[in-house]
């Protein structure tokens, strides 16, 4: 098989100007799961890595039907409006785990999709860590890479997916709905203490009152919770996405955050521990991945489990075994 | 040298009547870094495991000040006179890291230490992981084979320390001072949310009525958080471990949890899980002891740790790197 070639000052070039096209396929190229296009789209980031760093990134979760795409929607219109480049890694949809739209891609951010200053990447359902896909670090960086002066990375919330959302953003964004107290108790543990701002969506018509209340609520609770970031006063917001109101105060909370948190250093202290973190879960996943390539060790760890789970060998004895019958080999 | 023998008939039957001598020794073998010791440890365990399982395992947390060794001697002491046998598996109050007092060993629970039915087991600061020593959980099983009723783990709140306690025990305690809202501020991130109770103390003298004040907020914010346990509702309640006022009401609300509990399931089931993460917990931490186990690798991590804050390399290459030289050897 003829190996893979590609220009690459071409891609970069490309990439650099605001290619769309060749941003896309360098995603791919890192997505893949084929050695040679992985390692193409490895270089493609390297040489482009200079140019990173400069955006804001942003974390958007909320249970489904807040409105999370209509929200940045809205949101990224009224930025493109003011001039930025926009990209959005969006989840697909049409995976089943996401409860995303099943109406499918198409009706999901159209219009934002449609303007040239914006870029919508949805992820592969296939490929993630927890929820969210291995490789968005990467492709954050690359569109960082291609002039986008603010990145949204969408989560749904499936496993671990927020708290590595929050490792890799500088702003966590939670949409809520109206009605605190009940939509908080079927809320995941935690995710108030990491959002830098919570977003009380479909602040509009017959629902506005009770919006209200419930931003008015979410403030009372977020007083007595330790903040996402230091120094930083969680705010609750009453946003429309529909009639496209408060979205501007959205924005200004985001660049008082940006001034503040750069100015005190937590920023870019930030960025440094989420790249070094990112490292340490990369190698124990490779560790934990390398460990269980075999059938053999699959299967093995399956018995054990079963063993531990019946009480029949103890947690330090399955280990030793799991780790006795690798030198075996 | 001699290899170490002893007589394990003898310490199982020992150890089941109660000596708390040989359950001392045994836990000294289970703790041992010595591969021979630790061996005669996990045999020990593994003859007493069929005798583990009947407590009620209780973990314990809150700031430093917030009186833990005092309300486990109040506590302690009122089970005991109940009738009931109670270990506790203490933080050794010498390590600098543990904010314990700094009278000593001594002064700690100096009154439940005396009494025959009760065994207090301080955790050496050598050997934690993420702020828990790494043979807690056999530890405990250790106890319950001799006949624990009630075992208390304490936890002082280094790093990850809560959520590992959290996923070895039944029931979780968050012991609070009074003036909520001060304090939550300095909380750890989502500890009230691992909390079964939330047990306010000092709850006499001029201190009564704040503290009665900080039940009620206590009381105000758990409703809007998820509970720790499904289908329970988290309690705030006043205790005095000084003058023993409110200990009985927190001992009824634990019998109460483990009788609802138990009859769902949620109780048995819990415990299963617990016990496959902790040995999945073994796995990952067996692999990257193994891994970084040379000194080349570990100046090789070192290195790359730099050049990946300094974002000369990416985190995929680091990683790839890292692993190369693996192979190399």
């Amino acid at each position: 098989r003829k190996p893979l070639v590609i220009d690459q000052e071409e891609y970069i070039c490309e990439i650099r100007k605001g290619s769309r096209l060749h941003l896309a396929k360098a995603i791919t190229f890192i997505e893949s799961t084929v050695t040679d296009q992985q390692t193409i789209g490895q270089q493609l980031l390297k040489s482009l890595l200079p140019f990173t760093g400069s955006s804001i990134r942003i974390g958007i979760t909320g249970v489904p039907g807040a409105g999370k795409s209509t929200f940045i929607e809205s949101f990224g219109k009224m930025l493109v409006d003011k001039g930025f480049k926009v990209a959005v890694l969006a989840i697909d949809p049409s995976s089943s785990v996401t409860g995303g739209s099943i109406l499918g891609d198409k009706t999901r951010m159209e219009e934002l999709a449609k303007h040239p200053n914006a870029f919508i990447r949805p992820s592969p359902s296939a490929g993630t860590l927890g929820g969210v896909h291995k490789k968005s670090r990467e492709t954050m960086l690359l569109c960082e890479a291609a002039g986008y002066d603010v990145i949204f990375v969408e989560t749904v919330g499936v496993g671990q997916s927020e708290t590595i959302v929050r490792g890799m953003v500088d702003f966590f964004l939670l949409l809520a709905l109206t009605g605190a107290g009940d939509e908080l108790q079927g809320m995941k543990k935690g995710i108030m203490e990491l959002a830098d701002a919570i977003i009380v969506n479909k602040t509009d018509g017959t629902n506005e009152k009770l919006a209200k209340k419930t931003v008015a609520e979410y403030k009372q609770i977020l007083h007595f919770l330790a903040p996402s970031t230091p120094n930083w006063i969680t705010p609750a917001l009453a946003v429309s996405s529909l009639y496209k109101t408060g979205l501007n105060a959205v924005w200004e909370t985001i660049l008082q955050f940006q001034s503040k948190m750069m100015s005190n250093q937590v920023w870019q202290n930030r960025r440094k521990d989420q790249t070094i973190d990112w490292f340490k879960t990369m190698i124990v996943n490779k560790l934990y991945d390398d460990f269980f390539s075999s059938m053999e060790k699959k299967q093995s760890m399956k018995q054990l489990e079963q063993l531990v789970r019946e009480e029949k060998v103890t947690v330090s004895q399955a280990v030793e075994e799991l780790f006795s019958s690798n030198s075996k080999e």
